[in-house]
């Protein structure tokens, strides 16, 4: 997905916060500022939000010396979603159908972001929250589908925190189908709250999955820039599901068929997949036949 | 007050929706959000954010060939506060202290900016919430004092709506002193949702103040780009009251005494003003003397 006019002002909204996050020197964020704004008048329309967010946080770790400002935030929220953990398991035990529960409660946990920065919200009233709620664009029956027949499924992470969500997705995914191999990819290095491999292993995802850095620092996933074993990965795996907002933006022109699972926080992607700012998404993008050179369908339709 | 990093994503935010009441040629966004990008590069942190604000809303202008893309919104903002008006009257003059009362209304009013934009807000509770509220920083005494002594007071408005929060505490003020001169300043010309004459006219501002436009279109009071009429009358006015961020913005530094009355709406201000952002204050910047060179004191303390 492209830049859109509106996503100007929130990325230098969430650079600045991290440039704040790696120093309080006022000269230095007057700096970053002016530097940010240069960088997207570099990039222009043409480039997705992922790409230069990527590259003002280059920067920004340039300027401050600071690799990740967010070490701190991020193990916090791990550890206040590790907390979750055993009621989110009793929760989706409950649940008539537990599969569905799950991809609610991760896709709710894409919401965990600005959740655990609001310490009036209550994290349980808000994952109830998510298993009340309808899928604005549900895909889960094709998931369901695509999951019976594969032997390996590529699971690509948003968030800190969030990590813990998809986990406990993993776990039940793998309850009713035991022999598949799950891949969960991360940053490979850090970029603001993105997961990297210091998040896989303080909730312990190595346990459900293989854990794989993916070679890049993009909060998203640009399959140029990532290892080849990543991209290798991507083409290879039988089902690929990428998890948030930076992943849809940057993945939602592949020719590969895949599945996203995400929480709409803004306009400029509720106009892109056709749904509100708060909706859960679970969207299926089918595949861009090569034979054919052209699209199967890449216009996100709601279920 | 120069701007603040915090500024640019807000200034970014503010002028896209003001160019999207104008266009909805996505293009025609982009390279409009392109060149606010130029301009707040050119003008870099030297410049006040409404001189930053005024030269991207001039640019919006040209571009889109639409001279005041909130004239319907501002008409229909003057219309509601206009249906305000004998409830504002009632719970002024049932206070306690109705001066007192009205500065906290007129304070309040600063933020029905807002409370217009929100269908689901009751502006009367809001407007009761206003009058039970504490000044964070409360000058009222001073200027009490300053206005008992004075013959001619100039009021410098911000935004269309406000405008009649303003005529109530203008008519209180007039009850007790009948003598005293109101001079009701409003923009030359229109910029966002300020005030023009053609809002004052339609909340019959003329009935309880003489108005003067001031000759510039900044959405604030730079008053090297006011009339000579403006300028003039700043500096004899007896007291000088100014509404609303973008006057304080745009005075704090000059050398006269005035007053500010205003909600604190970001961080930019609360840090600068010292105070929280919601508060509402009556802050008087005394002024800075002539004959020492020196400065009385120009740092906001809270009261």
């Amino acid at each position: 997905m492209r830049i859109y006019p509106d996503c100007i002002p929130c990325l230098l909204k969430f650079t600045l916060n991290a440039a704040k996050k790696a120093t309080q020197d006022t000269d230095l964020l007057r700096e970053i500022s002016l530097e940010s704004l240069r960088i997207i008048l570099g990039h222009g329309f043409t480039a997705m939000p992922p790409q230069i967010a990527q590259t003002i946080n280059r920067m920004i770790k340039v300027k401050t010396g600071i690799n990740d400002p967010y070490r701190k935030d991020k193990r916090e929220r791990n550890r206040l979603a590790m907390q979750m953990y055993p009621f989110l398991k009793k929760e989706i035990r409950s649940a008539p159908d537990p599969l569905r529960a799950a991809l609610r409660v991760a896709a709710g946990g894409n919401r965990m972001d600005s959740v655990f920065l609001d310490e009036d919200i209550d994290v349980r009233a808000a994952v109830q929250k998510s298993l009340a709620e309808n899928f604005a664009i549900d895909h889960s029956k094709e998931l369901k589908e695509a999951i019976k027949t594969s032997s390996t499924l590529l699971f690509l992470g948003d968030n800190a925190g969030e990590i813990v969500f998809d986990k406990v997705l993993i776990e039940e995914i793998r309850g009713l189908h035991p022999q598949l191999k799950v891949i969960y990819g991360v940053k490979g290095s850090p970029i603001i709250d993105d997961a990297t491999r210091d998040d896989a292993a303080e909730v312990g995802m190595e346990e459900v999955a293989e854990v794989i850095a993916n070679g890049d620092d993009a909060p998203g996933t640009i399959l140029t820039q990532c290892s080849a074993e990543m991209r290798d990965l991507f083409q290879r795996a039988d089902v690929v599901m990428a998890k948030g907002q930076g992943n849809f933006e940057t993945l939602e022109e592949e020719r590969r068929g895949l599945f996203f699972l995400l929480q709409v926080k803004c306009s400029a992607i509720a106009q892109h997949i056709g749904a509100q700012i708060g909706d859960l998404v679970l969207y299926r993008r089918p595949g861009i036949s090569q034979k054919r050179g052209g699209e199967e369908s890449t216009s996100p339709h709601r279920g």
